[in-house]
């Protein structure tokens, strides 16, 4: 019988080798993940719930689980951490309930300017009510008295509306707040005057993550913000994963149970209702888009890669199970092509690159990194397959940017002493992207991997240790961390690495090809995602997540996907833009573009196999001593 | 214990008096009520099931019974005819599948030449497959097809036909016809060329009785007709007891299935698939029109007697679980007032008042009498309560137009001796409406009453016998009959119809005093409705239905509404014509109208009051002797 056994924390999916019998609560606090207990594991409190797929990995239910569990939770495989005791490797998924300090939201985006321009209106009405001499129906008195008021010419009025009119009219004593989409059609009628209620909802769906806005309609202002991770996880990390997944519609129906868990918790915090939210504005890729919709997405991961419609779409919310006003819209913007999705254009809107002077670059960093190039005179854009290593899936201590992720990192190039920096501040559990770039760049600077990537067997340093043949180096001691054992970079990390920043660096070369531009031609750099946010520019410049153009020029703009459904949201011009856009950006596909292979190849040194292309980087190797006597071979 | 009950039976409304422990089968057979039976009461076929509300009032189910009868059946309240005896009196609901002949239709209308303009188009395409240098999505490669092919401009298409597009198109290996409704939506898309599958279905929701047409969309023609009795009957006979039934959405259901089943029965007809039927238009009184929607109608039975939309409306079939095609449309057409419906705009529609030059008066019998006056200059309607009477019902021996109904009579003026015909040349068993007419104006004719409409007590024959103290004619003896009891018309009868005829006469009064003009202005009179088919519109003028107008004038047009359903079906122009007249036809409130009172009081007199407005029927009367002496004072 084996004496350890490997555990992944889902959603995290931190993963811990632990020894066998432990119990889940301790394992959870070795690997730092976030779980409630407010009895610290005397099986009293109950709230240390999770679940667990293989029941036959731990131990049976205990009498103190009988007791607190409901047979409904039983029957979902609910355990209490503090009773399971692991016997085997399995998967603990840790819900929502149970966790305490929610992870950082790395939702914020930049603010881009808008003209307040609205879709949705209200307006309060005062009618006159029936006589036998005016007997006009109830809806040509609404809108004739519409018309007078406010000059607005017959919009169409949404038939669930007209079924309850009458009632609700004499009810109000004629006095009413009538909510009119797009100036063509009446979607709500309410008693008295209900200007000050008019709310709307930007989301980006991400493959990882979800965020929702809830903004002010009046105000274009944002009221509050809210993310959780994609619920569609345990069904395949990657884009690809979920697309494998036979059942499309329970994918679909996770992700809605997703969008209507952040609008209660939207809706909880601003205190109103979600009635009186009337649009969702919503960006994601063409899969993300897809499953949202529950358009039929098998074609989209086959050759030639179409997706199924373009054009942004205007939906009713009951069509998709999603809880704001039943008659109200939902807009889904437009996207580009199988692999660039709504989420890149609402990058494009929020960057203004579609109306900028400049020549501009973009990465969307994410799972798959999407990347454009251009100004108004034309856009190109690209999709890179650069995975979740930046999230910290795939590698050895990576964990999403929670509390005890360590978020910060330098090495002293003499010493080879690091020094880092954890959220919350507290012991570090695991190592987030941002602290990922910093290594990578860290070592190099340092020598401890060289532009191939690989790690200098003969270094003298105990940081530097060899499990199973391979060179680790540890960046923080077991004495050091929550979970007692050593966080490290292994060898295969900086592959994983490598392999996701070639992604990236070639997906920006082969547009600047295709422009016959350099680096120097570029006036912006865009770097946008999550991730994005908390990344050193320098630092992602110097291990090559992009060609070398000058930092002044390099702009952290956050989440601007989310940034572009607000704009959306709260601008009817936005959304005619948004369209523009979609049909005018040249799609082009790496997979089939002669340059991809070489291209790829080069891209995978760090930062780049031809270094004249990285002069102020080369300097710097120069300068302490680590640049390479014999340059690689340029594919 | 009492020897005798009363039977009603339902759709038809027909009542009986019958011996207790009479059987049902025997019942329906005295009562000439259309009920299978193979076995002839044997207890063998199980064809004569009925439905009875209050099992108390018949005996225990019996072996056979228990044989025969599902519990399904059982607890639905089904019984065997030949089982069921008679203990006391009750209603007897006769399933459509207990019926061996189906009622006379009386669905045929007018026909009324319009050019051939569906909304609904159908175009075949053959897509070019995406390749790596064309990868479109799939609904941008359709809408630019259609662009390039048909010169259509990119029309919305609905979202469930996105959702399955993909697999659709590429089974169809990208040969495919595009259904699009008003050249603004794709509807449907299907794999092949599918152009000759394009049926509409035009439908007339009347009070008592449901007509609906099949048409085929690429020619304009009629494949089939059906018709049922409205459903709703059970839950109250004319339109107040409806809106006062508590329930709306109840009756909504029911006239839903009722939809459904002539929907069913029509493509079993013409062999097609209800998916092929794009589009339906329906007609119907205000308050058919409210239930069919599921509109809230508590309004329109309360002063001032306001609908709740009085605008034409399209609406998804699945909102209302009409089972044509369920991306297809369903409009139903505008109304005019709370008491005039869109029924009415379909006969203004059909007759062409709206765009005569003639003066038209048009009568549209029901159960409610909508009168309109006008021409292309302006049309004046309004609503009468004639009530059920010429249907029927609340007339001692009336029945609907089934076999066995007389359904014309004349009395010789001298020996009284009566002369009748009957539906199929059966044995008679009731009275239908076109015979109704024809009694009162040969019982004037011939003196058995008087123009108050009192039966003569003078009168020596042996066809005048006297129950209870009043008057009664026998028309049919029980020799005759297939009921074995005399078929009669009462005093009590006659005054019923007085009110009905009453009803009518002083809608088309006030209004042709409204509009200033005689009956000798009066240039066209159409007698429209499902019984107007049927009626001697000589025998209709002498009782005083409709003002003394030169026979000449008058049109029967039978089911004008349901001509007028047809043609919106087909021709979008006339659509719009249905909105404008909707919107131009004044409409004048009966109720309110302070000549109303004296008018109706007037035209209760058989034919009317004042006789100088009857010159041909005072003519006749005087010629056959029995103008009164002593004309009535005139109101």
């Amino acid at each position: 019988m084996k004496q350890e056994s490997e555990v992944i924390f889902q959603p995290e999916g931190k993963h811990i080798s632990v020894k066998n019998g432990t119990n889940i609560l301790e394992v959870a606090t070795l690997a730092g993940v976030d779980l409630t207990s407010i009895c610290r594991g005397q099986g009293i409190c109950g709230k240390c719930k999770v679940i667990i797929e293989n029941m036959a990995r731990v131990n049976p239910l205990t009498k103190v689980e009988e007791k607190i569990l409901t047979s409904e939770e039983v029957s979902k495989g609910y355990r209490l951490a503090c009773q399971a005791k692991i016997h085997e490797s399995l998967v603990i998924n840790i819900p929502e309930t149970s966790r305490t300090g929610r992870q950082r939201l790395q939702i914020e985006g930049i603010e881009t300017p808008v003209k307040l321009e609205p879709l949705i209106k209200k307006y309060f009405l005062k009618l006159p009510p029936p006589t036998l001499k005016d007997s006009r129906s109830d809806h040509d008195r609404l809108l004739e008295e519409l018309q007078k008021k406010y000059n607005l010419k017959a919009p169409e009025v949404e038939f669930e509306v007209i079924k309850n009119l009458a009632p609700l009219l004499r009810n109000a004593k004629w006095e009413v707040t009538v909510t009119i989409w797009d100036d063509e059609k009446i979607i709500d009628v309410e008693s008295g005057d209900q200007r000050d209620s008019n709310f709307g909802f930007a989301f980006d769906i991400g493959t990882t993550k979800l965020a929702g806005y809830l903004l002010d309609l009046n105000t274009g202002k944002v009221d509050a913000v809210d993310s959780l991770m994609n619920p569609q996880i345990p069904f395949g990390e990657d884009v690809i994963a979920r697309i494998a997944y036979e059942d499309h519609s329970e994918l679909q129906s996770v992700v809605i149970e997703g969008v209507n868990q952040i609008l209660y918790n939207l809706c909880n915090k601003d205190g109103i209702n979600a009635n009186s939210v009337y649009e969702m504005t919503a960006v994601g890729n063409t899969a993300m888009h897809h499953l949202f919709l529950n358009i039929n997405l098998k074609y989209v991961a086959l050759s030639p890669y179409t997706p199924v419609i373009r054009e942004g779409i205007d939906i009713n919310p009951k069509k998709l199970g999603v809880k704001i006003n039943p008659n109200g819209n939902i807009h889904v913007l437009p996207l580009i092509a199988g692999f660039v999705g709504a989420d890149n254009v609402a990058v494009i809107l929020a960057t203004e690159i579609y109306k900028s002077k400049k020549l501009c670059l973009a990465l969307d960093i994410g799972t798959n990194t999407e990347v454009v190039l251009g100004n108004r005179d034309g856009i190109l854009a690209c999709s890179c397959a650069s995975g979740p290593a930046f999230e910290g899936a795939h590698i050895k201590h990576g964990m999403r940017a929670a509390s005890g992720a360590i978020e910060r990192v330098i090495i002293d190039p003499k010493t080879l002493e690091v020094k880092y920096q954890t959220i919350n501040n507290t012991k570090p559990c695991g190592i987030c992207g941002s602290a990922i770039v910093d290594l990578i760049a860290e070592m190099l600077k340092a020598g401890i991997i060289d532009i191939c990537g690989t790690i200098n067997r003969n270094l003298n340093s105990q940081r530097l240790i060899e499990k199973q043949g391979l060179k680790e180096f540890v960046i923080a001691q077991g004495g050091e961390t929550s979970t007692g054992g050593d966080i490290v970079i292994t060898q295969r990390d900086v592959r994983e690495i490598q392999l996701a920043k070639a992604a990236m660096h070639t997906g920006a070369a082969i547009l600047m090809k295709k422009a016959k531009v350099t680096g120097e031609d570029i006036d912006q750099v865009f770097i946008a995602g999550a991730f994005g946010s908390y990344i050193d520019p320098e630092n992602a410049r110097i291990i090559g997540m992009y060609p070398e153009i000058s930092l002044e020029k390099v702009r952290v703009v956050g989440n601007a996907a989310g940034t572009g459904a607000r704009m959306a949201l709260i601008s009817k011009k936005i959304r005619k833009i948004a369209e523009d856009v979609s049909k005018k950006v040249e799609y082009i596909e790496l997979a089939t573009n002669p340059r991809f292979q070489s291209e790829f190849m080069n891209s995978n040194y760090i930062p780049y196999a031809d270094l004249r292309k990285y002069p102020e980087t080369s300097r710097l190797l120069k300068k302490i001593g680590f640049y390479p006597k014999k340059p690689p071979h340029v594919m």
